[in-house]
Parts: structure tokens; C-alpha cells; sequence
């Protein structure tokens, strides 16, 4: 989980984008994710005049820096690191997956250095001279029938991936249920046991011999399901209403 | 980390989307993470033809289904995740951040259930009655100058994390479930949703003026619950056996 300052000395790097949407997309998917230092390299000029003036282009397309070449891209960075789907291409730099990544990251932020993130073309990808000038090559677990990934989404969950915070402490939270409410007392339950009970055979739905396992199925229920105590007293509420109208009709 | 067959019984839900665009990258997400089961709810007709039309529209699309409501397009599901950038709107149900979001997944999947994702449209995101029939809300951990995500990179995120391969050693915990049973459906919950929500009519539990919230409540309180299917089955026979006996009175 990088904090605010590291993201800000964080270069998220495109290489030869061509297409304004993607370009915006990418650009959009940073500000989502706090990082400001966009850096493109060659883009297809029409692509980067549309995408800049683009509604709602925003500042981190605004700020961006173009460069003519990946090196000068890449110019105060300290760890370069290549995008890439799953391929069957023999990588030439060390290789690992996006979710062994953020310790590299933070490891070179720890260290004073500046990392970067380098994400090819849509066509192409990133050619063996862009990747040779990165230092490891991170891939994308993505299907292997349908492997590559549009250029916007790929900055989208590589970024993601950098900021989100580690899931590995055990979750302290229970079952689902909200946090903030009471939990309902055993004598509640036992008051709504006892309507719904009545009411099971005030109905016929409990006959003779069904009355006893349906009561015990009911206990069980009603503390299997973790009622908050608000729901407990509407519970409670609603079916004394149905019994004063069941036994109403009786008299 | 959910297997390819793990993967084929899960539902990505997009709830009136607008752009085929989005429509278009949300699928390709999907196929870039290996899910094949796209539902559409109520998609703007011109934009749903254009994206099921587009070239390289690929199998998700192709075999997309298109629902009118989420009700019915919850149909089979089990766990609805509704989706959201970070918001200060008061949740009604409970809220976990994305990278919790998998062992949750997970323990759907061991106790035989079918859970399914939940992405609103692009302007408005769900709404309140969307959300009041989803279980959990998952927020993608956004930057708050910028939390809004585009819908294709919001869908490339979530399917990320739940194909994500853990990085840490031991797989991280789940939640509680209960052990051996079976998780109820959706469309069985709205079943007893509304015999019971016909029951507090009758009864008059719920008034002209009370109605609506009463049955917005039922539908949180019924997801929050986490019924089994053994026991919507006999709430659901209880419930007809109440309402029968109160419509024969009324006879």
C-alpha cells in the first residue's frame, strides 16, 4: 500500500498508445488510484490532441511529460517494470506476477529510488528493445484463451494492485451481518419463539405430531439466522398482529 | 484464487448500462479473467445492439442473457456483491473493501451456492432498491478527489481480485458460514418476500404509508439473514398457510 507521497514520485509510462479513449482511460484509472506522474512516449499525435482536450480530461492528463524515446521516459527512474499479458515469449528479465509485485515497489521506495511502470501499445505491446531497459517483467494472470487486455483496463488493475491494502491479517469480522447493531437477548428470542409458535398452531400449520419438531427447528432457527434486536421486535410485532387477527376471527 | 468451473457459475451483472463501449470492455474483462456468464439488466436497447454487434464481440457477449429487472436477473444467485466506489451514503447493508472480497466468494462457492457481481450504470450506479437486494457492498478502495470508476475498468478490478492468486502464503481466512448446507436461491427469497409482504398487508402491519419502507426493510432483512434453502422452503409454507387462513376468514 503506497502512501500519497510515493505515488506522487510513481511514473506510470505508455509507449506508442494510439488510441484517444484508451490513452483517456489510462489517465482516468490514475486518478482513481492517486498517482499523478504520467509519462507518454511517441504517441500518435492526432490520438494525444484528442485525448488531451478530451471533456473532463483532467489533470494528470494535463501534467502529463511526452517523451520521443522510452530511455528518456524512464529518465530519473530506478526500477522499470514491463507490463505484459500471460505469453509464451522467452522474457529476457526476471518475470513475476502482478500480485508479487507491490514489495518490489516498495522496496525501491525504501531505498530512495523511483519506480515506474511501463505498458506497450495495444497492438504490439512493448518490443524487446522497450523491455530491455526494464528490470523485471510483471504479468497479468489473465485467461489463456483470451490473454490481452485493453490498455486502459490493464493501467486500471496494475495501479489497483499497487494500492490495495493487503487482505492476509485474519478478517476479525463475523458472518454477514452489520456492524453497528445489538444483538438480540435470549429472552426476546424466546417471546418471538413463543408468538411464532402459537401462531404455527393457531394456523394448523403445526398439527399433533409435527408441534414438537417444529418448535425445536424454530430454536434453531431463530439463533442460527443472528437477528439484530430490531428485527427481533418487528418480527415480534408482526406476528402478534397475525395472531390478534387469526384469533379475532375465531371469536 | 476460483477454478475454471468456480468461474463458470458465477454471474457478472451490469444494471442499465448506456455505452456500448463500456458494454463492450465489461465482456472482455470477463473473458480476459476467464467468466463466461454476463446478465444484462434493462440495458439501453441502441447501446446493448451496438455492443452485441461490435467487432470481436467475442462468446460473453454472444451469449449474454438480458433480464428486465435484477430480481430476475439475481434469479439463481445466492450472494448478490453489489459494486461502488467509496461513498459516504450510509450503507444499508454490510460493507467490505474489495480485498476482502474473495474468501466471501469462496465459502459461497464451498457450500454449494452461486454468487454473482453487481455493477450500476455509469451516471448513477445502483440504487437503493438495486442495493437493497444485494447481500454485501464491495467498495473499490478509490482516491477520494477522484473515487468514480470507468465501468469496463471497475469490472477488470473486481474480476482481478477474485482471480488474483493470494501472495501471501497461507490463504487468508473466510468468513463463518454455517457448515453443510445449502445457501436459499434469490428468486425463492423473493417468493417469500412476497407472502410475506401480502401477510403484513392483510394483517394491516403495513399501512398505505408504511408499505414501502416495510417492504424495503424485509428485503434487507431477508439477505442479511442468510437463510438456507431448507428454511425459506418452510417460512414459505408457513407463510401461505398464514395467508390462506387469513383470506379464508375474509371469505
Amino acid at each position: 500500500l503506497l502512501s500519497e507521497a510515493q505515488r506522487e514520485r510513481f511514473d506510470v509510462i505508455l509507449v506508442r498508445p494510439r488510441n484517444p479513449l484508451n490513452i483517456g482511460a489510462a489517465a482516468r484509472a490514475m486518478a482513481n488510484f492517486g498517482f499523478m506522474q504520467l509519462n507518454v512516449v511517441a504517441p500518435y499525435e492526432p490520438s494525444w490532441r484528442e485525448a488531451r482536450s478530451a471533456v473532463g480530461a483532467g489533470k494528470v492528463l494535463q501534467n502529463a511529460s511526452v517523451f520521443s524515446t522510452l530511455a528518456e521516459a524512464l529518465g530519473r527512474g530506478t526500477l522499470a517494470v514491463a507490463t505484459s499479458a500471460l505469453t509464451h515469449r522467452r522474457a529476457e528479465q526476471r518475470v513475476i506476477r502482478l500480485p508479487a509485485l507491490a514489495p518490489y515497489v516498495n522496496a525501491e521506495f525504501e531505498c530512495g529510488g523511483r519506480p515506474a511502470i511501463v505498458f506497450g501499445s495495444e497492438k504490439r505491446g512493448l518490443t524487446r528493445e522497450d523491455l530491455s531497459r526494464c528490470h523485471l517483467l510483471v504479468e497479468i494472470p489473465t485467461d489463456s484463451r483470451q490473454p490481452s487486455m485493453n490498455l486502459g483496463q490493464a493501467v486500471a488493475v496494475c495501479l489497483y494492485e499497487l494500492v490495495r491494502p493487503a487482505n492476509n491479517g485474519p478478517e476479525t469480522e463475523g458472518p454477514l451481518t452489520p456492524t453497528v447493531q445489538t444483538p438480540v437477548d435470549s429472552g426476546m428470542l424466546d417471546r418471538l419463539e413463543e408468538v411464532i409458535d402459537r401462531t404455527m398452531t393457531t394456523t394448523g400449520y403445526s398439527q399433533r405430531i409435527t408441534a414438537a419438531a417444529n418448535r425445536h427447528n424454530l430454536h434453531l432457527l431463530l439463533r442460527r439466522l443472528r437477528f439484530q434486536a430490531a428485527d427481533a421486535r418487528r418480527a415480534l410485532g408482526f406476528f402478534r398482529r397475525i395472531l390478534w387477527q387469526l384469533e379475532d376471527r375465531d371469536r
